[in-house]
């Protein structure tokens, strides 16, 4: 037995040519190096790198936001302004098995590393692009980030109070979301090319994949013939009261506690009555059924509020989730930042960043053996210029000097 | 050269024994069923199999909710109340590449299909588990589903207006999110097993996975020190204006476009002055940098606002995206289902339900070769009992009627 390296060795041997920026395709391509792919990142030395690295915070140290979706990857800087830099990154290309790239729509053509090109050189190779909005949409040459994905595909659209303007939902599902999709579509490509050496032409826009999280809505549009309302703090399929946020004690912006009695389990509201003190109220028609409490929902709601905001979110969830009723305490980053069991569980990870010190971050939520794999920090601009062309290409030291010199490759 | 099969051939051959419900599971599952693995989802007879089948809408059909999770597997009926029944899923189990399940805690245990249980049987199964909170988590024990998820991440505290109370956001990343994350580590997992051999034990938590999707939340708080605020129309590391939803000509609930200028990229700023018609302003040092109209951020939007009103969201995007500027109408479902180019790009497929008819359905969004890989109607309950049973395990039909009269499998 081979010590358990918790996934860690699930990709060892493969070859990630990473030509990413901010979080789409950093997102991807730091899940095949979670599992222990080879995945150099091919940085502009000119222009400090990915923007991502600057994004705001301590000068002169990479930015949390870059430390968080390029973890565990290699970095080397080249200048692809220069024929023989672009050059270089043809000779890796055709030591890749994979190559990933998210410019804006046409970029990476006009820079000559398009599909066609690097197919030639590779046909094994595969190659993957994002971009906002598909090929064939009307939008294709758009630009877009995160939040234009969520405008345009429904999410902002069920997002927000039944009576408010649309939202942005807080987590940043139209890059990493994405940039998920997009990596199962690689990995089963991996897959089948292990086997047939076939390589692959993925792209993905980032409209279309934010759909993919939205089927319900979409399912519910099936049901009622009409676009999907706005969630607000149940669902885009409605719900039963009581479902929702209850506030609690405190009344700081997130003291509140969730509470979800299921359509498909009348057992949760008669539990819930027990806990709140009301077991007068088992089995009272008035009540007692879906419908009937979606008819009195406010004083459904107004007696299931009189308990919690007596209570903590913490109480509240630790009494109604151990009596067997659906319940959770609304968090905060920092509240779930703060809560060793994550660090010890391997959920979250503290690694020792070069140039800024110890930062715990979010590593990847799956266990293997009980355990995610192991979180190396991100890699400090071009620090593996001289072990990856070592490696990839086996150029020596005279030949990695020159390029140096030549500002071929950064300092 | 074979015929493009659009990466529905990636995973031919594969086995996944699929003892999902609802939607984490079983979006994870359907990953695999994309990607032509054998995917068999065993249901119990009994109960009408998955209550996904039965959340609404037409009787008699399967909801569309259970359509979308459930596209390209096979269904049998077993009944594991019945020792043989739990003896053929052991069998099965023992031809299976990957088991997923995601029953309340401790449930798949006392059912007697508990890892070590199948471990026993095939120790090169990838053996998959879905829970709401993970072990070693104060609320390993609770039940969960996709709100509780998105309460106790930290993702209903980013979302809501800034002065409002945490809501829901419109997709169900509680569930499918969660289902993603764990597709790829089933797929990292198959891809070292191909070469070594080695089974795996997967585990994940919808709330450690929801932080995967946070990550720039957590960033933020690692700049500011303070727990991440909620997104409002902007986004969780706050913005500058012009940045948000402008409502548009119509005055509906969804009649907002998304306009966005980089702080990155001064010449947005500078455009979307050309396309509202005040060339004057431009260079003028009161808005010219990210600073400046933050502090002018009433007056700044206002004055997008105004060009905005008179437009349609649609003319609006049109106009402000072809200018260079990133921007996006808020669109609803309807719209998006309405558009046909999401169909010419096999974006979204049109199947044909035995028991329901034509049904229009979002399909995979990544691109191979071109195209997604074509979707197959969800199966109906029981479908493939003789298939499956001939297939995995080489029961005759003989043998096969003698387990459907003695209600060992459905009918």
């Amino acid at each position: 037995m081979t010590t358990n390296a918790f996934g860690g060795d699930c990709l060892a041997g493969i070859r990630v040519l990473d030509l990413t920026q901010f979080e789409a395709g950093p997102s991807c391509t730091e899940t095949l190096a979670w599992f222990g792919a080879d995945v150099v990142k091919v940085e502009n030395p000119a222009a400090g790198g990915d923007p991502g690295r600057r994004l705001g915070g301590k000068p002169g140290a990479d930015d949390p936001y870059f430390l968080e979706f390029n973890a565990n990857k290699k970095s080397i800087t080249v200048n692809l302004k220069d024929p023989k830099g672009l050059q270089l990154v043809k000779d890796l290309a055709l030591k890749a098995d994979v190559l990933v790239e998210n410019f804006a729509p046409g970029a990476v053509e006009r820079l000559g590393l398009g599909y066609d090109v690097i197919k030639a050189i590779n046909p094994s190779i595969i190659y993957c692009q994002v971009k906002g909005f598909g090929e064939g949409s009307p939008y294709e040459k758009n630009l877009a980030f995160d939040m234009i994905a969520q405008a345009c595909s429904g999410i902002m659209s069920t997002t927000g109070e039944l009576d408010g303007r649309p939202l942005k939902p807080g987590p940043s599902l139209g890059d990493t979301g994405t940039g998920m999709l997009l990596s199962i579509s690689v990995l089963a490509a991996l897959f089948r090319r292990a086997k047939t050496g076939q390589g692959e032409h993925l792209q993905v826009a980032m409209q279309d994949a934010m759909m993919h999280y939205l089927r319900i809505a979409f399912a519910v549009q099936g049901n009622t013939g009409k676009a999907a309302p706005r969630a607000s703090d149940t669902s885009v399929t409605g719900g039963n009261p009581p479902m929702g946020t209850f506030p609690c004690k405190g009344g700081g912006p997130n003291d509140y506690v969730y509470v979800y009695t299921s359509r498909a389990n009348p057992e949760h509201w008669r539990r819930l009555l027990a806990v709140i003190g009301r077991e007068d109220l088992i089995g009272d028609a008035r009540y007692d059924s879906p419908a009937a409490r979606a008819e009195r929902k406010q004083e459904v709601d107004a007696m299931v509020t009189a308990w919690t905001i007596q209570r903590t979110k913490h109480e509240a969830m630790d009494i109604i989730g151990a009596a067997g009723i659906p319940a959770g305490a609304v968090l905060d980053t920092m509240e779930l930042h703060s809560d060793p069991t994550f660090e010890e569980r391997g959920i979250m990870q503290t690694i020792d960043v070069p140039n800024r010190g110890p930062y715990k971050m979010v590593a990847w939520p799956v266990r293997f053996g009980g355990r995610p794999p192991a979180v190396k920090p991100a890699p400090l601009l071009g620090a593996n210029n001289d072990d990856v062309l070592d490696e990839w290409l086996g150029l020596n030291k005279d030949q990695i000097s020159g390029l140096r010199t030549a500002n071929i490759i950064g300092s």
